[in-house]
């Protein structure tokens, strides 16, 4: 460009592709329907704010998001969206755009505010707009004690931890808490986590060792073996550490989440690249209430009991019994006396469904103390 | 909790606070009244998705985002949602529903590529998500070299870079780049840029110093003479140095980003505390192409001249004479021989509006070299 001509440089104002022309007859008449659609769309979000606010003005004159937030009406909101939906947009974006619409319905008097484990651009805050929208007020903290802490003190309505990991399994340290803490679950969020390869050069030729923790090896395989069957794959202690190590040759490269790749400075040479399309980390959402059915829930449990013969089929059967279905149970050992153990178990149903008060009911006469940590809409996509 | 007789912590699955009230009549009405608004807003949405992927196939059977991705027309669609806006939504919040449901129509086939000067969580990311909404697919690079390099190499569809804040003021480096990169101009986003007090132990009484960058300083004058008259004011090198100090002491505060509290781990006082609503960064979206007017646009020069007697004026004088306004003129001293400076001007309107092709041709006369860096709509909200 800087050996133009001054006047053929002049002449280079003059866009010079397809964004040129000028709109066909029919683009024009597409446009033109579209236009009408999105004054609708408009008249109907306007609407919609506007019944949202008399939802809010019911509770009392400024109330708060926090106020009249309900997590089982925005589930069924939802579901009732996929339900409905025929395409051509998938499930997820239209949920994503309703999510936004309740959002900015929800936050016109002040704003919910989310507080989760910072820094800002972790996996927590991407699970925080997910399951909020971006009509919020977050709040990034420093650890999960803080989380948790701020939440129970009210100075964050709600908070979000990560839980568990289709592939690293549960965050012990995140269970941990409910030991001693007393907010409540009152919703979950699935968050999709991808691999990829990264590498100085981003050539995949050049590639001839390849960095990374045992189980995204183990999450790539079929990958590997079609793309890089010669290469040689070299375990580390993480992903971070694989990223580390490949910044240092041209012939090496990583096998870790994208953001390593600014981290380190490497270049995305594939990805995502998981074999499963459903490597994905569970946040529950933490607040200080109990909220009614939404018609599919997962109830969350913190049972303790003392350790003798038959005590985990003790735990067990009550469920078995009211035909209700455990997702999940972990024991940790006791920290004093007074319990031998704890279990952490995730049975499908409301806490005020029949069923599950009944087995609640049972599982009380055994059990030193059972908690119900929450009773909250499963994930919706 | 932990003292809860069994029987007791069965009887607190109920819930236990307004959450639980059934729904009275009044509020079962208004959310019936929602949910037909919700089944309208859908059918919508699901019918704009259907004319914009026309649009999509009218370009070609398989056409990506890039290829019909239009800013002019999307600032179009934006200005008329503001237009037509009369509350309870305020027009942040609209134009952000607007632009999801264009990003979502959009990215029916291949999600647009953006990049941006990374790690994930900047602001950059965020102007990212402003402008183009949440269905892309974001490229966090590690510097702004690869992220004009990936936009000219077709390795991203668009980029986005910051320009100016309008306290620190320009940013060179940005600007430098274009002496040397072919990328186009093809938007802006204006960014809010938020100021918070924090402290180690979270409370105002406690703080006697406040640490903080001058211009930060003077950004939140008022609010310090307001709630802090007597604190010691102690200027420092950067807003980050200003948290790393407040985190050694229980007196002490730093005025800062409130992502800063995450990394030093302090908590926010107070924020968002400066004065003017209007401290904001602005992003340059950086293309490959040119264009056609919004009918409200700016556009960016880069002139090259000889260093002589009148050389400004003679830059200066085509838009007056033209009836064109400039916004900011940026003068760098050259590198070569070629020319003695170069210019940096943004002026109102369009290159392919008449007034500013005649502009641009008398400033050619004259001018060593003009290049067109991008003819683009303003900012909205």
């Amino acid at each position: 460009m800087s050996t133009d001509h001054p006047r053929q440089a002049a002449a280079a104002d003059e866009p010079r592709n397809t964004a040129a022309t000028p709109a066909s007859p029919e683009l024009q008449a597409l446009r033109e329907r579209i236009d009408g659609i999105d004054r609708e769309i408009q008249a109907l979000i306007t609407e919609r704010a506007q019944f949202a606010g008399q939802v809010g003005r019911a509770k009392g004159e400024l109330a708060a998001a926090i106020d009249y937030y309900r997590p089982e009406r925005e589930a069924q909101v939802l579901r009732r969206v996929v339900d409905r939906n025929e395409g051509p947009l998938d499930d997820g974006a239209l949920v994503r755009l309703f999510r936004e619409i309740m959002s900015a319905c929800l936050a016109q008097q002040e704003p919910l505010k989310i507080g989760f484990l910072g820094p800002e651009g972790t996996h927590s805050q991407q699970a925080v707009y997910k399951h909020f929208g971006h009509s919020i007020h977050g709040l990034p903290l420093v650890s999960l004690e803080e989380v948790f802490g701020e939440v129970e003190s009210g100075a964050a309505d709600f908070g979000v931890v990560p839980v568990e990991n289709s592939t690293q399994g549960t965050i012990q340290s995140t269970l941990d808490m409910f030991l001693t803490s007393r907010v409540r679950i009152c919703g979950e969020v699935e968050m999709r986590v991808h691999q990829h390869l990264l590498s100085r050069g981003g050539r995949i030729e050049d590639i001839e060792r390849v960095y990374s923790h045992p189980q995204s090896f183990a999450q790539c395989k079929a990958w590997l073996r079609q793309y890089l069957p010669d290469a040689e794959k070299i375990p580390v202690a993480s992903n971070a550490e694989a990223a580390r190590r490949a910044r240092n040759a041209d012939d090496a490269a990583a096998i870790a989440g994208i953001s390593a790749a600014t981290v380190y400075g490497l270049k995305n040479v594939a990805g995502p690249i998981e074999d499963r399309p459903d490597n994905t980390t569970r946040f529950l959402v933490l607040g200080r209430e109990l909220f009614p059915p939404s018609g599919n829930d997962r109830t969350s449990l913190l049972v303790f009991i003392k350790d003798q013969p038959g005590a985990l089929h003790h735990v067990l059967a009550p469920f078995a019994r009211h035909g209700l279905s455990m997702n999940r149970i972990e024991s940790r050992p006791g920290h004093t006396g007074r319990w031998q153990y704890a279990f952490f178990i995730d049975v499908g149903g409301h806490a005020n469904e029949d069923a599950m008060r009944r087995a609640l009911d049972e599982l009380a006469e055994f059990a030193q103390e059972v908690r119900v940590l929450g009773s909250y809409p499963v994930a919706i996509v």
